[in-house]
């Protein structure tokens, strides 16, 4: 059986291993792995080459993607699949795994309702947006690489009474954003799936800096598109000079840590388990256990943030806890 | 309600985080924090404090224990354990919270039977090796510093026909070396629960570089005692220089992880939300939730390593899959 | 002799080592230290505390100072700087030490003029743009701090085709952003110091981009205010996405490197050498050598870039090189 | 021009910047750059290839050597060097760079005086032990391995009554232990090159644990081999248990600091510019400038530690200061 891999979408950290896992594995298994480059793109181009030991060879400790990624318009067009459906023929290729977000499953399901090239999906994002999926590949290693840039402003923290925000990424999604307040005892989080009351947090801050906090720190999920505006609330409304930091690309990089390493090689396993005789599934994690699924269940569930770390983080919405 | 913290045994990353909680969570509560110092010898000689929010101030991200820890002998001898009573009694201390391994449990549960002062536990030791418990604080740590390291060996190893040897913490137990091996790609894993074949995974090594491998990564739990010896063995059957990196005491240290702050702060919310009502109990973190038990039942079942895990490392102990 | 320290003006870090041997040292010497927290403002407030060894026990490995900042508007005023000399006067404080910038410096002579309080300064500012002065305590970690974001993100860069704009601390001085350009191999470098042609690096941009070069990496001095015009420039000229890094307060913080704990323990020790028989100098490094000067020296000099360093830089600003 | 590049002995972080500037500098100089892969032992066997652009993406951020590196005794055999003389003619090879430790550059002055290849050696050896040469790749990367190794350490030294003992590479030169011993503020520090004393190292200790002194740092060289005896010393003398670090490998990797990086670029710009008109030299550098000075002046001189840092750590030692 042969087998390509693709990345799509944004990349994060992890899917290095995942790939590697990808090839290795499908040796042991007989499986013959390929390489799709540049994701959905790539496809359409043709980018395709039998993969081998040599080309994962150390990329176990690298961030991002080596087979890079894409986001695809031409995609939705009928005639540019049909395109990539000959390329994958031409080298009888098949099945598909994919890493990415839900976007990136919708595109190869259509794709297999048109053409039966069976695929499964494995969620890689590290929006961690995916209904009925508690870990996407990329998560874990993107809230460490935060944590440690809030460990560095927090020894610069007390040398002065600033406010200091940072910027998470996180378009729709304020997931990093939210477990990054909590685990690293922020003051203040905004995150786009909830609404907060600034005036709130304006009357406990002001009780604080009398019992004498002298700095604070607020988390905002760049969706929530108010970096620049808090920065400016903290200098007139509290009086604190202000300072902002972007992480930006950052938090896709860094060498993936052990979870993460954990996590990748064990949702690749069980998508070669299954590609030959339960394929077009999404493997996700749940209570800390791997279940198939299918992607009509996820497309009609609802992506929503843990409860438990939600009530935990309204108090610093300006909300009831 | 006075209730008093105290660490006990090897120190682990992490706890600063679950007494940073403790303090916190405790005045939120309306109880009243009082620290322990150099555990149970500590408690023995009286070194007891009321905690306020300034010393927890910016221990977040420390490695150790601020309130110290201790081996105490002295615990075996009821004289000794009465003399801690009576310090308790002097102070109004209702309950005591202790962070620690079996061990501690154990000795507080002793003193529960003697002189009725109620405790929970709350696992924390880099072997991991509770029973009925899946996470002890400072194990994730743990394994991203063991991590970093062999990330920083892998550069310098393709460099070389090599084969370097790295010895873990974990003198009875081999998670750490385990799951190490696993999430870093090793070709060997020793640990003390498990036998090994070192003539098959010479004759796999063998063939293996005359396939292009040129260089070795094994992991060696420090309770196999075999550290200087598989060095040895590399260079008179395989034939490969070798070096030995001992990690020791790193493995402590290391700003906690992510997943490390939030487990200690959800251990410790826990522990405090059952010390009045539910007390003389250990938590435990299984199926990624947290379970209140007996220290019986813990006592009474045998510490496991995760199986899934030991059947991947099969092959790099030169045992069948 | 009484001597107290303090540190003004943005933190560094590196600060706490030289806080730590200040200490140390002076009671090696038989000084007693003092602290003065808050910079200028807590000398003008009374703000002295004597300093023993248990106040810097742990501090060798922390970003910021332990003695806190500030930026002084009061200073300015003389009746401020009398009530400061008071404060002194009132402990017997007979010298000052001071670790900032040369407005810092500035601050202290007309204080001494005034009142006769001597003085020696250390430069500590990650702008390192003291004039006749190559190095201030915090630049070193500074750039190790860019350089681990930059390593960050590189990883992630392969994986798309896109443009990385980072922007760096130095409000009207580049050193950071030019020596972040050169030694991490950037295309392109944006300095206050310097002018730069855009239309020259268009050109060269697609001429590689031709030969295959998929992603760019530009560096940006937060003084040079083009970061957003940068990012719009390179998807509007260059055609290719782009994404903003501000990296913010982490470059102030962070352990200090090997290098940076060496010589603030270097730059200490030459201050305390010379503060009772040669004062009111500025301790200088040029040529691996530490020199004390004159205030008025460095005030009479003008600040200079490395040569070297902007010579191999000016094609990244798209000038000739 | 034909110019090949070699890397021998040891490896150490920075070599992979110093190759990327090879290639580079070489293309900008019209010069055409060859691999010799395997160091001396590819030179015998012909292992050279010319290297292009693509070979060099990505490794200025990752330790090692991807050019590989050995040690040669076959070398020592005038037959082999013939047959390294014949590989370079067959491929036109008009001169070579070697980075590598003072054995190295022995090898190739005698290759040259045979056979007239000419040569510059750059120093690449974090032994640091080249006579007349304050600085060699890898140097400053591995004192922030060790750095940071310590840091993890120090945070949980203080949770115990504990000795710790850190074994640094370095055979016949303590540098190294030198330098990580100041700038950590060790207790002790015992190298190849210096006598000690331990009784009145003993003598002081006990001393600092009657005034609250609870735990003890030692760096110990690996050179001196007591590394094992000094564990013992202190829980047979000092009544503290002890625990051993044995860092290895790990010294030799991480990814090259900005200094290192910025050296590495300079020593190799300085290679390529005199390899022409002016060859076998090696590249030193002294008082923070690069000079390029023959062999035999280094060979006649002995190479010696910094006597500033020496005389700073002499109490460590158990000598007068």
């Amino acid at each position: 059986m042969k087998i390509a891999i693709l990345t799509s979408g944004g990349d994060s950290s992890g899917m290095n291993v995942a790939i590697k896992r990808f090839v290795e594995y499908s040796y042991e298994k007989n499986f013959t792995p390929y390489f799709i480059y540049d994701g959905l793109e790539g496809l359409i181009d043709g980018k395709i080459k039998k993969a081998n030991y040599k080309d994962v060879r150390g990329i176990i400790c690298r961030g991002g993607t080596i087979i890079r990624s894409s986001r695809s318009k031409r995609w939705f067009d009928k005639e540019y699949r049909k395109k990539a459906y000959e390329n994958l023929k031409k080298q009888s290729i098949d099945a598909l795994i994919i890493l990415g977000g839900d976007g990136s499953f919708r595109a190869l399901n259509v794709f297999y309702k048109e053409f039966k090239i069976p695929f499964i999906g494995i969620p890689a994002t590290i929006d961690n947006d995916i209904a009925l999926n508690e870990y996407s590949i990329g998560v874990d290693t993107a809230l460490n690489v935060i944590r440690s840039a809030i460990d560095d402003i927090r020894d610069t923290a007390s040398s002065f009474s600033r406010a200091f925000v940072i910027e998470t990424m996180g378009r729709e999604c304020g997931y990093l954003a939210l477990i990054s307040a909590i685990s690293n005892g922020a003051e203040m989080c905004l995150i786009p799936e909830m609404s907060y009351n600034l005036d709130r947090l304006k009357e406990k801050y002001l009780k604080e800096i009398k019992n004498g906090r002298n700095y604070f720190l607020a988390i905002v999920a760049e969706g929530v598109k108010k970096t620049e505006f808090i920065k400016e609330w903290f200098e007139r409304e509290i009086g604190f000079e202000s300072r902002i930091t972007i992480l930006g690309h950052i938090q896709r990089g860094g060498a993936p840590t052990t979870i993460e390493r954990l996590r990748a090689v064990e949702f690749m396993s069980l998508a070669l388990d299954n590609i030959e005789n339960n394929p077009n599934k999404i493997v996700t994690f749940c209570d800390d256990k791997f279940i198939l699924r299918n992607l009509e269940e996820i497309i009609n569930s609802k992506y929503s943030l843990p409860k438990k770390a939600l009530e935990i983080a309204k108090p610093l919405m300006g909300l009831d806890g």
